[in-house]
């Protein structure tokens, strides 16, 4: 069925002595797993996947997640082998600064690589995400054409290890995927039974293909271990058997396909072969030598690969490519031809351009001192942007009401039989509904971004970011431009209480570096935002919002909110040359801080208002607008913002004050806990006097 | 089977009414639930769970886990029921300002609540740990007697919803809860087919029973759905079927049991029953009178409640706990006699003391220019800890060896045919194997900590934190003095790269309200980091360690480690009265701050080099104290950690500089990236130089 001859079996063998020799060279890495997975890998990149190793960016090939990060050798092996952009020094250079091979797989970093792994769970998570943009791409640029004859078509294959398998996360995303019917995904499983603790046994006991059958999934066993003995006699290792199961689960369109492959790690080392030491760790001089002994190889040689095999295994897969990319040509020409406002946008698509209108689609709002939660405005935004913008789409955790992240009218993605009376739509949909499953929708996020045609956001509240920390970071890691709809962002949120009021969670996201935070202070802040943030192409961003009303400033009065693309900007200045004291506030508080201002001018004190939406956007800006919003000689700041004062001091300076919380909420109406917890006018002016006495003023 | 008469069924209609009414008071809340599972809490208060509602912290009471904290009426009605310090007045405060009844159930804030819980998932995976640390306990105290014979078994129950089945922690700890075999735990799944988003088919399609038999829990399902229409008619809530499914459920020993138990939310109200609005909405005046009229209540009242209704439920309960709890008195007389030493650990840990020779316990280590990793230095502090303090247990998510978190000799915790090559041990171990699942590790300690008698630690790599933040958070707001070893701590992890090198993690973990985090800069420091740790009863605190050897510095040069306990101390002082500078350092990067002053003292600068490896300790100390360390007058100061300079200015203040890292790390080794990444004694010097010209001296 492969129709391998003895050269692939060599090749294959190579891959194991090379992954030996990498780890040993490098003093410390994951030998054991790319040596029993080397079968599979060569399986997928020799037979399976459809690529070009003459075209590493071409947008209609297959995507690969290796979970398993760890085992990078898996894959670098691989791009060697099909001479994409890999050759043996890179291979020497394992886990050194600056290498194509650094410990784990690298996306933008090496050619090749379609996403960073390594986080356990992350991957697989991240790939449920390609799949469901897959599906997404093609139903806005070729919703007709029948299963694999679009151009938009493509498959994402994935590997894990029991890692993977047992993090929550990825239970999060299979759940999902199961839902989702995402036919276009196959994950193959490595189940060798051991960890870092070595034997499995000790912590996980699950029938993990009964679980996968719970959540929809397609599941085939491939047992290579079934005849093995315990010292790996008998180990058959059946690339047949395997193959035919990728094939046969790739022909249910309807369920995503999980194949358990049960391999003995670090098979055929004859002494470390199925323990956690081959795990993470250099086989050892004698070991590899005992293992190139065992496959024929000369043990006084490193890094040994003969001529006849690159050769082979080059030439081979640039045919195989090169026929595959002709075929998707002759498919995508034809689109071309016939859809061509399909095919501008595309173009645009690729090209990373706004739409035109973009600018002009955005709402403004009027002056109103009741005002409006700044997620209702995110919700207007949105909806607004929906017919200009047909790239962006998005959802929430189970929280679309509360995030307000539905573009109003538009259909639900997902599967015909599972709409609801409420959500309407198909496979083809734009309104996203991740389930009660934040780190899965965050992962899910990035494998969106990855897959390129598409702008994502995701929703939930603001406290339960901490859920999908891992993901936020892997956006920020990876330079992706997703954005976060984070609601209900303070103790603001009222009655829920403390398990649902965020209070470090600004400073904790603001530490994530590449990740912007957003805060508006009003309706039009919110809009502001939105535009200054769909403008990026290179890394995420989070917005903080409000669940309560806050007024919407009366712009002819206030600075336009223009200014928020700056990041932080005078609001409403002092009446002098050098304000007495600048109020630095972001969100529901800049209201405060408003009001402040007036109340302090009526005790004789000049104060200007700086609205800070955005620390990373500020610090981005020259040095003289910075000087202009605050200036080094006026020594006396408040910050206001309803969160820990934990990173203030940065702007505030050593005579700053902070009005801040730096304990847990609790539950009682959003006005009790503003005033219990000293969140008033009043309480920034006392802040302000203190200022000015520490900055040796007034 | 229950018993019941048509006062228990008045009873639990009077649940439905109350909870219905205190929604509809306070404006806002999940009155759904409450009302459907009604039946479900009364039947668990009234027949099931063993309580005293006389003696509320009796510890041999069951637990009770309200994962789906939102319904939080659920358990303040039933207190309520039992008399257990609620009343009807504390309902009407529902969700108001420091009544016993916020949004979500505290733990230390409403007695008669075991945990807190609300983010959904935590209560489920907590309860797990509950029913780790009951096992662990009995093993400790009464390892001896037959099941259900020690005044230590007891029970976990937990009521859980769609939304905590969804969470990824959830899976995890229940994969957990399935391999450890706990037969002491019982969790009934409310599938409603309601969250927020409404009905759960647009996101959530999975065959949750099976699920949780591939877990290896014993399922059950009780369909109380099965012959109702569409409009809730024939809708039977069968409380004897779901009696039996519990009874039968706790009669294997061996496995946690799950019943499956389908409701219809809000029912009986008449037109908001089986919709998302009844999830987390008031039902609207109309709706609740039309839901009284249905049961038969007086729709012009509020809060009705029978004085019989009252009586019955206060007086059966009172009458059943004063049974129960004589009963396991016996139980606990008879074990006190014949155990006279156990006792006397029994009272120490009940008082939450440490033990006899606990300070003389930890280990010194020599001054060694080479030194040890300090997560090296902690597993030696645990081993010797081991002998002396029989209540600390915990291990590792999957990197025992990485974290050095085994007390070496120390059985581990698995049931007996899961021990392994390398783990032996049994049900009453030790070392705790948590498998690769960071959320369910740190949520489960919370349930350890909850159970009240053990201290639990537990580790994972420092950048897997953000896996973990749910359950950290939750641990700093329940007060839960748990221990997290993080190490790998910097890059000076090395290889592994970006995705495991953490740079914002310290920074948002010191972020978190009431979280000690501790980075002891060689191996005293470590020792009297633990011993100052494990003296807290009231939060948690982070161990943050390195992966690579540090200097174990000489203590006759240098300061005593026992500065540690104040969190800052100075290590090296200046030679003049006042320094010239002051080196801030925490971690591996002390040692680059003690170069740097002898390069500085060759330059002629006097520097005083500060150890910080805990702030949070540092800012509790007395005003003089802190002025002893970090004089107001010395203004130039450099802070040196290999993470973001986040939150560093509230330290060095305006004229300070920071040795930092805010980038994202490299795959190279541990030396290369220090150089690389600018943390070298010079780029030391040169920040203090930097400072020094700042602060306007020299």
């Amino acid at each position: 069925r492969t129709g391998w001859t003895d050269l692939d079996v060599r090749a294959v063998d190579t891959v194991r002595v090379l992954a030996a020799d990498a780890v040993q060279k490098a003093g410390n890495g994951h030998p054991g797993t790319a040596m029993s997975l080397a079968p599979l890998a060569y399986l997928l990149y020799h037979n399976v996947m459809e690529y070009d190793p003459n075209d590493l960016e071409w947008f209609g090939r297959d995507r690969f997640v290796l979970s398993a990060g760890h085992s990078s050798l898996t894959q670098y092996i691989q791009l060697y082998l099909s001479g994409m952009d890999m050759e043996l020094s890179d291979l020497q250079a394992l886990r050194t600064f600056k290498s194509k091979t650094p410990g784990h797989p690298e996306v933008h970093h090496t050619a090749g690589i379609d996403i960073t792994t390594g986080p356990l769970g992350s991957g697989l998570a991240s790939a449920v995400g390609m799949a469901m943009a897959q599906r997404r791409q093609r139903g806005m640029l070729d919703p007709d054409a029948a299963p694999g004859e679009s151009p938009f078509d493509h498959h994402v294959y994935v590997i894990a290890s029991d890692g993977d398998i047992m993090e929550g996360v990825s239970s999060e995303a299979s759940s999902l995927a199961g839902h989702q019917e995402l036919g276009n995904l196959t994950l193959i499983y490595d189940e060798n039974y051991i960890s870092i603790e070595d034997d499995t046994d000790v912590s996980f006991s699950e029938d993990v293909a009964k679980r996968y059958e719970a959540y929809g999934w397609d599941v085939r066993i491939v047992d290579w271990r079934a005849s093995a003995d315990e010292n790996g006699g008998g180990y058959v290792e059946d690339v047949d058997a395997l193959l035919q199961a990728i094939e046969e689960g790739n022909k249910v369109l309807d369920k995503p396909s999980l194949i358990v492959l049960r391999t003995i790690i670090a098979w055929p080392a004859p002494n470390k072969m199925d323990t956690g030491k081959a795990h993470g760790s250099a086989l050892g001089d004698e070991e590899v030598a005992a293992t190139k002994k065992i496959l024929g190889f000369d043990t006084d040689k490193t890094f040994e690969v003969s001529q006849e095999v690159i050769d082979h295994t080059r030439s081979t897969r640039g045919e195989r490519g090169k026929k595959v990319h002709a075929e998707w040509q002759r498919k995508y020409d034809a689109w071309r031809q016939a859809n061509p406002e399909g095919a501008k946008l595309l173009d645009r698509l690729l090209a990373r351009e706004l739409p035109e209108g973009f600018a002009e689609a955005f709402p403004t709002f009027p002056a109103d001192e009741k005002g409006i939660a700044t997620r209702a405005a995110s919700g207007k935004v949105l909806t607004a942007l929906a017919p200009v913008m047909p790239e962006l789409w998005g959802g929430s955790a189970d929280l679309a009401e509360s995030n307000n992240t539905t573009m109003e009218g538009e259909p639900s993605f997902v599967p015909k039989d599972k709409q609801t009376d409420m959500w309407q739509g198909g496979p083809y949909g734009r309104t996203l509904h991740f389930g009660i499953r934040e780190n899965a929708m965050g992962m899910a996020m990035n494998g969106i971004a990855l897959e390129g045609l598409t702008k994502v956001y995701g929703g939930t509240f603001l406290v339960f970011s901490d859920y999908m920390r891992p993901a936020v970071r892997l956006a920020a890691l990876q330079e992706l431009p997703v954005t976060y709809v984070w609601t209900h962002d303070s103790i603001g949120l009222g009655e829920d209480g403390p398990t649902h009021q965020p209070i470090e969670h600004l400073a904790a996201l603001r530490a994530i570096p590449g990740l912007d935070v957003v805060r508006p202070a009003d309706a039009n802040e919110t809009a502001v935002a939105w535009k200054t943030i769909l403008q990026s192409v290179d890394h995420p961003a989070a917005l903080a919002l409000t669940r309560q009303a806050v007024p919407t400033l009366d712009r002819d009065e206030y600075a336009s909110a223009d200014g928020v693309a700056k990041g932080a900007y005078v609001l409403a200045d002092a009446e002098g040359e050098t304000p007495d004291v600048i109020l630095v506030a972001t969100g529901s508080e800049v209201q405060l801080a408003v009001e402040a201002r007036k109340l302090l001018k009526a005790k004789g004190v000049d104060a200007r208002v700086v609205s800070m939406p955005c620390r990373e956007w500020f610090v981005m800006q020259p040095d003289d607008y910075q000087e202009s919003v605050l200036p080094k000689a006026v020594r006396a700041r408040v910050s206001v913002e309803a969160a820990t004062d934990f990173g203030w001091s940065d702007i505030i300076g050593d005579a700053g004050r902070s009005v801040a919380i730096d304990h847990f909420g609790a539950s009682a109406d959003a006005a009790t806990l503003f005033q219990e917890f000293g969140f008033t006018p009043e309480a920034v002016v006392s802040a302000a006097e203190e200022s000015i006495a520490a900055a040796g003023g007034n």
